[in-house]
């Protein structure tokens, strides 16, 4: 951890931008207490908030919505050279959504830890993805892989394909 | 990996649903190869496929399009008593989305390792949730701690909230 003070101003805004959507998300009833702001250039180009109980979608975390709202913004499935400022360390899911974004830095406040504390799952959810497959919680098991993969040797051999 | 003949005729079925839900998609040009189809009391309720270039969103994978389908057709966020058949098993963002989706069980057909040799990340995506924050290549740095936890304190102090 850093001291605050080798952070810019800047920085410092916009991770406080992050933290009172946070705070803003639990006083007005919507839901968790996550707050995301994605900036480029210096300037906020999206946010996000927890809408997981509001929009009855588990996937809708701050960063992932973030994320989703960036790419609408800028009309395009990569972000390269954009910062995430966010209320808390990314779970797995938004940690693996940032690094499918191709966002360039994660700034954070809440750990993981500090998520537990406050009943959440996420310092659970970094010790089931490190895991092998037999010793998780969710039983996951492989079945027809031969099968599975024409879907593979169909992408591999597919004569136009946008990669990402 | 168990022998096909330990599944189910049923259980094969999904798979080989999601399989041709994969296969489909590359066909038709809409996106990557995988498939996901989520199943409760025997009935497939929800399906999904990648959508990440059709619809510019990196979070727009088989599973997180599936569970978001599966939870919008049951009106709720959980998903208790669900199984996930999905084409390759899942990356690090869908293997948590699933669990914060509470799903039962996961059945998959081609491996992260099968995934890399197609040109996609997941093997390297699990290998990078495993690091420590200071040796992953997103930088990852915590900035003011002490202004972010007032936004879970908040939580934790709320007289009313939707628990997840």
């Amino acid at each position: 951890m850093q001291a605050n003070s080798e952070f810019t101003q800047q920085a410092s805004q916009y991770m406080m931008q992050a933290i009172a959507l946070a705070t803003e998300n639990v006083t007005s009833g919507r839901g968790g207490p996550f707050g995301t702001v994605v900036v480029k250039d210096g300037k906020v180009i999206a946010t996000g908030v927890n809408l997981v109980t509001a929009s009855n979608d588990p996937t809708a975390h701050a960063e992932v919505m973030a994320i989703r709202n960036a790419c609408q913004s800028l009309a395009t499935f990569q972000l390269e050279g954009c910062d995430v400022y966010t209320s808390c360390e990314p779970c797995p899911m938004c940690l693996a959504a940032i690094y499918w974004s191709r966002c360039r830095a994660i700034y954070y406040g809440n750990t993981a830890a500090d998520a537990a504390k406050v009943g959440f799952d996420d310092s659970f959810l970094y010790d089931e993805v490190k895991k092998p497959l037999s010793e998780r919680r969710i039983p996951i098991v492989q079945m027809l892989p031969d099968e599975a993969w024409v879907s593979f040797a169909a992408w591999r051999d597919a004569a136009t394909k946008v990669v990402y």
